[in-house]
């Protein structure tokens, strides 16, 4: 993969945006027979520094993670601001968000994307690592989601 | 997950319906930075036994996998026999069409699904398991499909 425009082995996670995600954390849970996972809130801009389309943002989410053996599954309830949360929620009711790559080297990876006509759609800070969203809807069917753990 | 309606651990695959196989799989195996995968035909009826909405069909697919260490992509191109890919690729264009998990015991994973208000839209064997699609879309915001290796 020397010469791969996206380096990564691994698909972390499969993500979707809800309007309730209590709601859609408890179905899924049923689903797999397993406890409700908690939902968690995402970081305030002054640790997460949100950047929706090259603009800081305000935009927070609540999360629930819920893991099988070799992949995670996320429902994100977005907030009112501004974010590809919001964007997709509104045009597309709850549904599958993006799908997470595990990344090392984050801005070499939007970098190699941009020089493949990628855009760079929202990237955060979280505790531990950083992500990006990218503009593959088009080009490769879904959007993908750039995740580095440090 | 004893009382689990789907019994599974494991997604095996991310799905795609497209217009043309080799062309997918080839953007895919760019991305990744590997060989692009062969294409392979699914069986025809007799040995496929291929169901669609509760009635046989002759349908078949071209297909090819892509292998990350977690998970494979897949990429299948239907025929122009009445299936649930021809629906798809019909309705929403190249797209993601389901995620796979792996299950053991299909009839009863299905039965299961059944009594959860989830119905079985196509199944069909290959050479070592079967197949089935199930309507999640609505409840889980996806496809899935059930995929049982012997």
């Amino acid at each position: 993969m020397k010469d791969a425009v996206l380096k990564t082995n691994r698909v972390l996670q499969i993500a979707f945006v809800v309007s309730d995600v209590e709601k859609a954390a408890e179905k899924y849970a049923r689903l797999f027979g397993v406890e409700t996972p908690p939902v968690t809130v995402s970081g305030p801009y002054e640790s997460a520094r949100t950047e929706y389309l090259g603009k800081p943002s305000m935009a927070r989410c609540r999360m629930a993670f819920l893991d099988l053996d070799n992949i995670q599954f996320e429902f994100i309830e977005p907030d009112g601001y501004e974010s590809d949360w919001k964007k997709s929620l509104e045009e597309n009711g709850d549904s599958l968000h993006h799908i997470a790559f595990e990344v090392k080297g984050m801005q070499e990876q939007i970098d190699s994307l941009a020089q493949d006509g990628i855009g760079c759609l929202q990237r955060g800070e979280y505790p531990g690592g950083r992500y990006a969203f990218v503009d593959t809807g088009e080009k490769y069917m879904v959007k993908f989601e750039l995740l580095e753990n440090d």
